[in-house]
């Protein structure tokens, strides 16, 4: 019964036997290895983008600080919602890795960007000058961190504004696959056919170990990261420990599959607990993440009986939520099974 | 047979084995799983070292860096030997994680640091101002870049001039277990008890997939540290597949067998190399490392027929080397064979 | 008829002077001349700190960034108002001394930290975690950059809160003796007697060339602040550039003539602009800053007669700005006279 | 009877008066004044360079950390002579700015670079790899740290190997004017048509207070030096402070006349000193600067009469100096008059 976060769960066993079946003989590292360059091509070819360059990484934070510093000079700013991992997560990652970037906090329902707010924001400086940050680029989260899937009209909106305005545009895709299934569209029109310069593609949350590609639609700026990946400590040597495991995620849809089923489930889960009077829904829940009030004493009850799930007490919550109100973000991930959400619904149905 | 990186080895089937295993259901991730608790306590008492601090990354340059970041300021400088990897691979990481610490360079016979060229070179500006880079830290590798390695008096004679200068000591230990072992010593004696202060206890080079500890003995380094790994990217999520790869190395000893292996197939094949007149060894082989020159002919022979190592050519090399003589590194690891060495004595007897 | 920057005037010919003077001879530099021992006796003794560290620079930028830095860990966040000059007007210097903290803008009226907003933001991540970043110091303007003054208990206020959640306080005194002058209090006052750590003393602005001063009530920060200038190259040379210029401000109580004088001369425009029904006072003005809304034709009136301000034309202003208004700032300086005002008053009646 | 360092000197009384005159009225600041706009343009006909870029700092290690972090990128090396300034006396300036790049020090007789040493650094990692940090930028001092000049030959020399290497280009020339006097050439030929990419040019050493140019013959890299300017605190708000002393420095040719007079007097004293048998001259005097070992006993009593010079004593020094020997440096500035030369002869011709 566990609804915490997404990298609680163990990796899917083909990304396993994958990693087994990769770890055979000598080989190349350093991304030299063939497993590589057959993920190289397989996402090329998933994503329609044929010169486009590949890197895999261990961690969603070194995707993500990453690319924004390849695309992101020490003197701009960073547009990205207030409510954002890059922001709140990631200790500083981004400003470190681009040697002190800004992140320009900009406003927007459901952690959302809003095309108004972004656009006030770039804005902000009317008179472009020395004395201010520069406008550097855009930075979106599909899924975001309250749930809610961008349509790709939302995001063409936004990065429209930032291409009129000479910015680049990043998409942190931890969690891709759920936004993706949840648009059922593919991968070149969530990301370069929405005017995506780069996108960081997720395959830890959904089934693998510890694995994001870096995916850069323009290969110019290919060697700039390779050298930014090896002297931030990214480049693992034995580097068929990353390929294996991309290998397996997007061998016969495995990606796909694991996805559709944790959005499944989460919509299964939600059914239900919308019928539950004590049970406030926050947020529009369009991928594998519900955010919801609860009465704390609900809440004590369910993590009596071994409930998990993040939550936030009242005195992290605005003014306005009633004072004995809790917040919590229950999570399906590929694992969450039939069973675990009956027992969830059996406990709150009994409370 | 490959004679390559070490690197370019697979891991050992019990790695993956205990990866396999800690892939069962849920678990808490960033470090706060059970098996990185039992990690810790491993590593403290096999260290002595009941207070120390224990961290696990994925690469020997994230090791590395951090480790440096923690004790060195950013206008010190790291006093290290010219030939180390952290000057010469690392693409200038130690630079980056300290914001432009300084690397000074050292010199000695055999890739060790000698120390009248370390003493020097603290007392370099004899009057410490403000114009000066400061004094920091010092860096030592064991197994050192050309396959020596340091006894205990000639690290303590290191760390003496090191202390007694107000220097932090790193230990550079990507090879750990294969110095510990042709030394005999105990990792307490290799580390602390030589007045070291932070190791990189490297896994990868010895069996693991990708796996470094980083061990503090005094644990008032650690918060910083922490933050410094998480901005730095270096915090995986799922931290299972760090810890159990960890826990694998160290169980029922298997880290210092494999070392032994290693250094033990190395031996053999040096003692075989060493009745080829065209082979002239170039440094005491004490670990897992050979270095030597041979004629250039001999070279593309044994390459035409499928041996593989590391190797520098004629104009790579300094003006003494004959010209037509080229430096070749041979390498063994856990998953060197007797049949692979016998194979490369063949092709060498029959050039 | 200038209202422009406080930086478009010229020194005052008392700073003039006493650099002439101290322009005889061979001296020591780098701080070591007398004169600095002088200033930084005098400081000490104005401020009430006996055992203050001080150091000049040659510009506000440098000043602010150099105290922020030496107070502030690179994982850590500065507290500051949204509108302040080290988020707005400084190109992201902050973060790169810093190496990458982070500003967290805080609301309030009139560019004041409101200490609600404040606390709110402090407590923003109620469990500090490494993930987060953390809390590192507040900064306050003062004058702020909208012409206001913190009173001696409005800054305790904000300090209180901040030493009671372990932060740092810096205040970015660009104008201190602008504020100091409104607040008719004494320079211990307004800094470590409300619990300030460090202060950036301004001199351009009140009639200097280029020189502010950084004064450490811990001296303990000192060596280490003293590293970073350097390294920032910010320490001068000939170091008498610096330090003849604050000997002649402080001498004679320079300063705070020159700074009556301005806030003065503000009081009586201020006065008058309020009997124009056309002029809508946007603070209050406590100080030599005054913002106002006027509308865009007497703009441009003012203008073609030669009146010369900051102005921000109406899309760079809030949306509930009347379309045809625009904001001025008129900024008063020692060097501005009574017949300045009488003719920028003439103009706008004339209107 | 001072030798010590050339910043001890005044200014020369011109300079100052340019200071006063500018100091007039109300004036547009960094850098959009009237004086600024005559500097450049002056600097432009004196190079021969229309399209240069010219910026004015305060500080020696501003213009060079700026400069080099402008045509250096992170992970590339500065190629620099290892007893160059920008390794020895600026703390660190260089690698802060540039966010970490190395500075890999380059071998040479009389602190001049070497062909033969430059072409083998830069040949070290003969296949460039994401390991190894990358090539990046080759820095020259001239007038060099031990007061040899290198000659046009020899600048075009290393800036030959520099270019077919992909480097870009940097003069340090704090003391660009001693250079050229000694050189007979014009700004042109020291520069850009030995193919220097960005100039410092000092002015602080020669006459002025406090102010060095800073001259791309690129303009394509100014705006990105403004930025960095700006961002390091460096853009003066008053900056006719910069710009006047730069124009009196101009004018007339002051700049040439105070260098000739320096290098002058230096030649002057050379000749008496080479007559004395205690004193041993170390190295070609071509400039303002004399290098000399004296016995131990002759610097104390020379120290007791008042003569100020620097001095290095025989434990800062190479081996195979004589242990009674210090090693001493005399600097002649443009304030050097006869009698402080005589003085100091007559104290030798005594001793």
């Amino acid at each position: 019964m566990f609804f915490g976060s997404d990298n609680s769960s163990p990796a899917h066993p083909s990304i396993l036997d994958a990693l087994v079946d990769a770890n055979k003989g000598y080989t190349s590292g350093y991304g030299h290895e063939d497993a590589m360059h057959n993920v190289t091509k397989k996402i090329q070819d998933l994503f329609e983008a044929p010169n486009a360059s590949v890197y895999l990484v261990a961690t969603g934070t070194a995707a993500n600080s990453l690319a924004l510093a390849t695309i992101t000079k020490p003197w701009e700013t960073i547009f990205c919602h207030k409510h954002s991992h890059i922001e709140e997560d990631e200790c500083g990652a981004p400003e470190f890795y681009t040697n002190g970037a800004k992140l320009t906090l900009v406003d927007g329902q459901d952690a959302k960007i809003s095309p108004k707010s972004l656009y006030e924001a770039i804005n902000f400086y009317s008179n472009k000058e020395v004395h201010n940050i520069q406008n550097g680029s855009l930075s979106i989260t599909n899924v975001t961190e309250f749930g809610t899937v961008y349509s790709l009209k939302e995001i063409q909106e936004l990065t429209n504004i930032a291409k009129s305005n000479g910015l680049k545009t990043h998409l942190d895709g931890a969690r891709f696959s759920n936004a993706m299934v949840a648009l059922e569209c593919t991968p070149a029109q969530l990301t370069w056919k929405s005017d995506i310069d780069v996108v960081s593609f997720g395959g830890t949350k959904n089934g693998c170990l510890a694995v994001e590609a870096v995916i850069f639609f323009d290969p110019r700026m290919a060697w700039e990261f390779e050298l930014r990946r090896k002297r931030g400590g990214h480049l693992i040597s034995k580097h068929r420990t990353l390929s294996a495991q991309m290998e397996g995620y997007l061998k016969n849809d495995l990606w796909i599959k694991l996805a559709k089923q944790a959005n499944s489930e989460c919509q299964n889960l939600l059914a239900e607990l919308k019928k539950i009077p004590d049970v406030e829904i926050l947020h529009p829940t369009q991928a594998n993440l519900i955010f919801a009030l609860i009465p704390e004493k609900l809440h004590t009850t369910l993590s009596a009986k071994g409930a998990k799930y993040n939550f936030w007490t009242n005195q992290m919550l605005p003014n306005d939520v009633p004072k004995d109100k809790i917040k919590i973000r229950l999570a399906c991930s590929w694992s969450t099974t039939k069973s675990e959400i009956d027992h969830l619904l059996e406990l709150l149905s009994n409370c």
